[in-house]
């Protein structure tokens, strides 16, 4: 691809050759004369005037001292435009369609258009859409859906009744369906809550290595992961709760029971959303924050429990002197008290 | 079912139409004039006047004003009640037993009278018990006994050697009997140590989706999880660690090796025991603690050192502000000490 | 074993019956008069006097009062003596090399002195090393190269390209080259960055149950585990980390995308690194910790944040009574303004 089409393709800036043929993208401190690379964190600005890259994706034009030999792609996002450069330079291989003779499809299913690879399984009225891709191991149960274009990596499950939209991608070993943690505790121990409901992901969902969304407790609810969202590994979506659109779920963060979130919230690493709680469109969590009430729309939360992310800063900062400070004053206050006229006794 | 019929079964008093018949159990914002709903948690209440569903079960009858038409099932423990109504009316689907002709059952096993899904594995001198239910892709290694009625759903392992009781039902890709995390730290690197025991589940356990508990370190010995204790998903249970009877161990929870906790204790959502410590019968650790010494019975304890749930939630409600009272209070130190008059010099 | 056969080939002194034959280890409070005990954590020294066990190895010999009737091998470093004492008396069982008729290897695959159970799946072009073996449900997808001598646990998967050194060993459901957490945010949603590297890891490493090593972002790129490190359960390496040789990473640790760790790094249980941090060798990172900047060598740092360990252990000794002190010091402060002569007004 000729850097001039991928420019306009991308939207970007040339400076440079017009002509460059690009044939892949690549780190900056690897990339050779026909790869393209970017420079988004400027952690790695130094890594940019010694790159044998053909072309840089970047925001500006570094002054001309730092300039590298390659011919630069401006534009405002450059990460989001490498993204796009990688898709266009990387199309992805996807299998040819066909039934593996060592899948196991029962006869009431529908899997026509689809790849099932060998070990997958797809259970009795099991639908699974054109396009989509079973890997090794991958179980689609008993009555679920599957639609276009999905990925179900090895070992990934689609339990019995659950659905997954278009273009869904399953990650080794996540699970769609599994009970959710409901349990009346009695007399006689923790009695089980029959979980009666679905699970649903929507279009455009990608879930990382064993993320796990469980199924809702009650006969048509569902857990819901709004379309869009993005999950990474180990994360959990409780029962009957429902993750909105365009949402960002990194690694070990979850909902418990009946939690929602709104459009583009962000949970950081390890942030965890308590059960029946809301978090308001475009809120953020810090990582290993934990959310003990509804956050607002636009909130930036952290802490735990989470506080306002700037009260958090202040409070993470002056947490560790906090007791020498205190007990600094305290002598200076005993010195004080040491000099003072006695107060009268009452 | 009849009305009257559940609310005997129940042990709920009946205020409504005792012929009413009840199919099924939703919530109450769905829930049709043949079905079953519940009111337990009061953040609900305001769905209770306008519920569709024929019958509620509840703590004690709304004021006038606020009674929905349905009939009312008054209850002590509404939501265990629910539990118990939903699985009356909604009774589980449990497969004819049998071998898929895909299962992979070793000639030395024994499966009599369980089911056996395509894709399971039943390795050398495994058991697995009456009525239970292999689905796709559960593992029974060689030598590992499943009870009776235990349901493996898919890619669940039990490895050789480890013990499941009665009743035992493990979430998609939990694991019972993966390597102890034992290593001895020698000057040539971190030496393995063989890890010999085995790992046991008592009946009517649950544990949730991927959730993995250890095999011992030692011959003889073993890592267990107690009758009747729910686990839910990413639990861990380390090496040599005992979980007692009736447990709730709520997500990414876990316990380091050789820890024990003794009946009816809860861990809530990421709560941590590390290594060798107690924890009491009922005890009750808060959301994201971090255990560093044994809790007496009954304690309940949070935070990271967990401390008194007590003193936790005071230190939290005061940590965002204490660094500027503190601030604002050297202040008022500096002013008394330039009132004050000077110390003579020693 | 003869006791003194074991005693030289451990390097241990022994203090007792030379001629004892050993069969196997066990604990303290087990074990019989043909087997091994050990003891080095105090907490079980009560333990000692009381053992049936034929011999213990142990750091020095008690008080004649304390003594049992074993036969004593002293040691320095008695648990890396128990480890490979262990692993001399219960050497591994490893199966014989073999195909096994229910697995699935692709016809291009090289699988030549390898193990590959029942319903292990081997892909177009990977090669499994001699002396390997893939439990059932293990995966070696399209062009994965496995060593020598590996086992993959149950459901493990070594996903396209991705590489596992000699000596490695996945637990059940450990994952190698799931996608890495690539998106970068457009007003369209978040545009998936294709994950176009692969994940190594060296020699003789161990991962635990349902641990994720993700694939890298770039070409060329791999994210890395160094030889001779032990990942426990739910450990997660980051797309482009580097985990580096004979590191520790405990349960539910991880390290997000580009970080990085030195040589002997230990992450206690819960711990996280934050991405593009470099963590220097030797650097400890408490339990239930997030690093937010660089740690340099040898440095135990603790906390959320995590801050040295000494001031993080001050801070948590002194957390819980800080509020208590602070409105205590606030009175006397309050008392000194009332008693002192007002300033002159400015």
């Amino acid at each position: 691809m000729r850097a001039d089409a991928l420019a306009a393709a991308l939207g970007a800036r040339l400076d440079g050759r017009p002509e460059l043929e690009l044939r892949g993208v690549a780190g900056l401190a690897d990339a050779g004369p026909a790869e393209l690379s970017f420079l988004a964190n400027p952690r790695y600005r130094r890594q940019l005037r010694a790159t044998g890259a053909g072309a840089v994706l970047l925001r500006s034009a570094p002054p001309a001292a730092e300039r590298p030999g390659a011919t630069l792609l401006l534009i405002d996002d450059p990460y989001a435009a490498f993204a796009k450069a990688a898709a266009l330079l990387h199309p992805m291989a996807w299998p040819a369609p066909g039934v593996h003779p060592a899948a196991v499809v029962h006869p009431s299913a529908k899997v026509d258009g689809a790849t099932v690879e060998a070990l997958a399984f797809v259970g009795p009225g099991a639908v699974v859409g054109p396009g989509s891709w079973l890997e090794p191991g991958a179980v689609v149960a008993a009555g679920a859906r599957v639609g276009a274009h999905c990925r179900l990596m090895a070992h990934s499950v689609v339990a019995a009744g659950c659905r997954l939209g278009d273009r869904v991608w399953l990650n080794p070993g996540a699970v769609v369906g599994g009970e959710g943690f409901g349990f009346a505790p009695t007399a006689a121990g923790h009695q089980k809550v029959p979980q009666l409901g679905v699970a649903e992901v929507e279009d455009d969902v990608e879930i990382g290595v064993h993320s796990a969304v469980d199924r809702a407790a009650l006969p048509r609810q569902r857990t819901r992961v709004g379309a869009g969202s993005r999950l990474d590994n180990f994360v959990q979506v409780g029962h009957g709760a429902e993750v909105g659109p365009h949402n960002l779920l990194v690694a070990y963060s979850g909902l418990a029971g009946s939690a929602r979130t709104g459009r583009g919230v962000v949970l950081a690493a390890k942030a965890a959303v308590m059960g029946h709680l809301e978090v308001g469109d475009g809120a953020r969590l810090g990582a290993a924050s934990l959310l003990l009430r509804d956050a607002q729309p636009g909130e930036a939360l952290a802490g735990v429990p989470a506080v306002p992310h700037a009260a958090w800063l202040a409070q993470a900062a002056a947490a560790p002197t906090l007791h020498e400070e205190l007990r600094a004053l305290k002598a200076r206050v005993a010195a004080l008290e040491a000099a003072a006229p006695r107060p009268e006794p009452r």
